[in-house]
């Protein structure tokens, strides 16, 4: 083994870590996770006040945190971004894509403006974010080792439920063959992660012990062999394999942190 | 056995039949099979002399035939485009999308506009449609039978090659998880074809018997066990199956008609 | 298109057809379909009452109709099945293979014997009707057309759900595997169906008006779009399609006739 | 975070973990993991001299190492090898099952008991193991933390080429659909591993610069985004994310460590 340690192939100290999304749930678990582990941060989100108290909060334990105002909603913004982290760090090594957005609506109510506009968050935004990143890598020196993208999919983007979600899982289900597609012209390591829900403001009333939250998650983990709901922490794993050099030979893959869900 | 014979589930004779994309490759030879069989067609598209030219060619086997120049790239052009089906036949049975763009390119050279214009076409535009042709659904007469929607995916869906098909992936790949998601809301028949490569006048110089045109079929042939290139009559049978009384219990799916490739 | 119309490629008239576990529902409904359509059948099942009573029930409509009274429990089995078809009919087109068994039970309960016994009837006994049918398809006279296959997978090939399926789920895994395998190895149409549950006499429970049928139906509807458990006269368009030349080139696939079950 | 550090999640020092295969390519690069990362060890296989061999080898990272002289080619055998871990180290948390055959032979060619001896050491082999193992987690004290296991799975699972091995395909896309029926029924983490060619002293000869190895791997590559065949220490990160805590909300599923071939 070329490794002292297998620990040490999930060792990612020292490495320029551009988190996007920054600010939400699993977005900003990540940062946190990298944080800890020694990665030199630059965290991209819309809402400058979020994005300093997560840096603030994050502080004690990151190498240098850079924060931008910015998501990656176009060509211009998308490289402002990775510029951002370019420069702060002097170089990139690891991109996690965390934004989203739903909006959920049966397809003959919703207008196509929300349709779209779930589209270029979760498909477009994810497309331009890895084409600014991909110009950086292209120069990007071979010494820095593989570098690694990891975006966020969803059991969504294979199951069709529920009623209402034709936007989101549209988006997913594309989002993954964005990933098969990168993978092929890159020859290089960028991969998905799929969660089923986990705990988020806007999942919290799933996990309450009243109802409709807890009529609603036990009729949702019936098709959960593990037989809970997810929480952020759950996805930290997969996060921290797929982004270090433990995966150096995983690429274009949707790894699946649901509980079982995909296979029930 | 509900049928007299097993032929006559297959029999769509009488049936109002709306092609949207009806003067490309995959979209004129269904357009023929449906008039071949007895459709009321509709036959929606952008070029009014190549609509009229269909329109002439099928006319002696179709019962009646209508035409629209327009492709679902609006709400407004979306609805328009369903309402001259119900309008010209009475009614609306069979929706087949055969739209489709590609923009070859590697990520980092492809200008955000070309990849958002193969997404509008390939999935806002199908999108669309399937929402125009939901809203009349919602009044259908049940006596109709069930209605059916039948979408044109690819084996690009699956499969992230060749380079420079980013767009064209996530495209298809996001057309069929809207098509797992709209089986699933609708709890209606709505489904997708897989091709790998067919005959189209793009797609000509690949069955030429010299290069480049010979060694690329060769080399993509190494991965189609069948053995050779698909013509359009090969995604006849299938279409007509999906769309027929014949797949009543089949909904979500995409079937592949690629000569074994996703299976190799 | 080369067919005179879209209908005669789904005509199957005059073809020597092999049923293999014909007195099973979907055996004996495919068989019904087949007899319809004009072909020469080869019943082959265990019961020999129970073939009889299928043949002379059949036998109004089918060209002439051949029995044997075996399954394909070894190669001599598999080898003088496939003969009998040959003999009778002077050839062999097509293989319809629907054998099955079930034995329900937790892994740690469940002797090693029963599952062998499921392995066995539901995967090796395909694979020895391959084999033969493999044999006599090297020889064939190209003008036959192409010879088909078709075997029954099951949901379950894809669902690890409910428990005490261990076996049946492995089963029906390994013979999408063995599909994907022949088509590649063959070059010829090998393809599945994979139903979800479908009346028959031991699924007969299930469609009761009163519990436990009523329950357990209704909890296995909320993942069924379409609402309804399944016929076997469901079944019978797909199987007819994958016979027949309509599906010249599709093979190794696994065809879902479900409701929409694994799309939700 | 509920870890201190996300590095923690994946450690498994002082874990009862049993090798089942340990002396094959796979099973003795995870068997030294293992050891490294300061597991007990129990290594089974059949070949008391090489068992001997690496526990020797092994010796001086690991806690303690016990061997096992079996396979689970029956209940008895799996019993007795999941027994001798238990006992071993009072207690038993981690099982790796590597062990594998391959038998080449076009289906016509293939005698009924080449067949039948690829299907028991990978499909019969890993339920008798699970059989055992399961029976031991029933009674497992929950505090020692969720029990986890891995197998051995393949690309082959999913793609039948090429042509030779179908008992090979089966055999993995059987082993997958067993994972995911598994992981639904006891509610606990087992999951698969999917590899493409890795180096072992069968496959070496496609890692050499003379041919037929170099125009073999030469073309297999063609199919591999990042451009090289694997070694056995690419495997060893899914490996320890799988088998740690950092995988305790993954179950069911088939991480393919392939180079991106299923992607392609």
């Amino acid at each position: 083994m070329t490794f002292a340690s297998p620990l040490s192939m999930f060792d990612i100290a020292g490495k320029s870590a551009l988190v996007i999304g920054a600010t939400g749930s699993f977005g900003s678990a990540g940062a946190r996770a990298l944080a800890r582990m020694g990665c030199d941060l630059t965290l991209a989100d819309m809402d400058a006040g979020k994005l300093e108290t997560l840096a603030d909060d994050l502080g004690g334990n990151a190498g240098m945190i850079e924060t931008i105002c910015a998501i990656p909603d176009s060509e211009a913004s998308a490289t402002r971004i990775v510029d951002a982290a370019v420069q702060a760090h002097g170089g990139l090594d690891i991109v996690f894509i965390a934004t989203g957005l739903n909006d959920v609506g049966f397809i003959e109510d919703q207008p196509y403006e929300k349709w779209s506009a779930v589209m270029r968050a979760n498909l477009d935004g994810y497309w331009l974010a890895c084409q600014a990143a991909g110009c950086h890598f292209a120069d990007r020196p071979p010494d820095r080792g593989r570098a690694k993208v990891v975006v966020v999919s969803s059991t969504h983007g294979r199951h069709g439920l529920p009623a209402g979600y034709t936007a989101y899982c549209a988006s997913k289900s594309g989002l993954d063959g964005m990933v098969r597609a990168l993978a092929c012209e890159w020859g290089a390591n960028i991969n998905a992660i799929g969660p089923t829900v986990f705990r988020s403001p806007l999942s919290e009333w799933m996990y309450s012990d009243e109802d409709p939250g807890k009529s609603t998650r036990e009729g949702m983990l019936e098709r959960v062999p593990l037989g809970r709901l997810s929480e952020t922490d759950d996805l930290i794993g997969g996060l921290v394999y797929l982004l270090s050099p433990a995966s150096d030979f995983v690429t274009g893959q949707t790894l699946y942190i649901d509980g079982g869900y995909t296979a029930d």
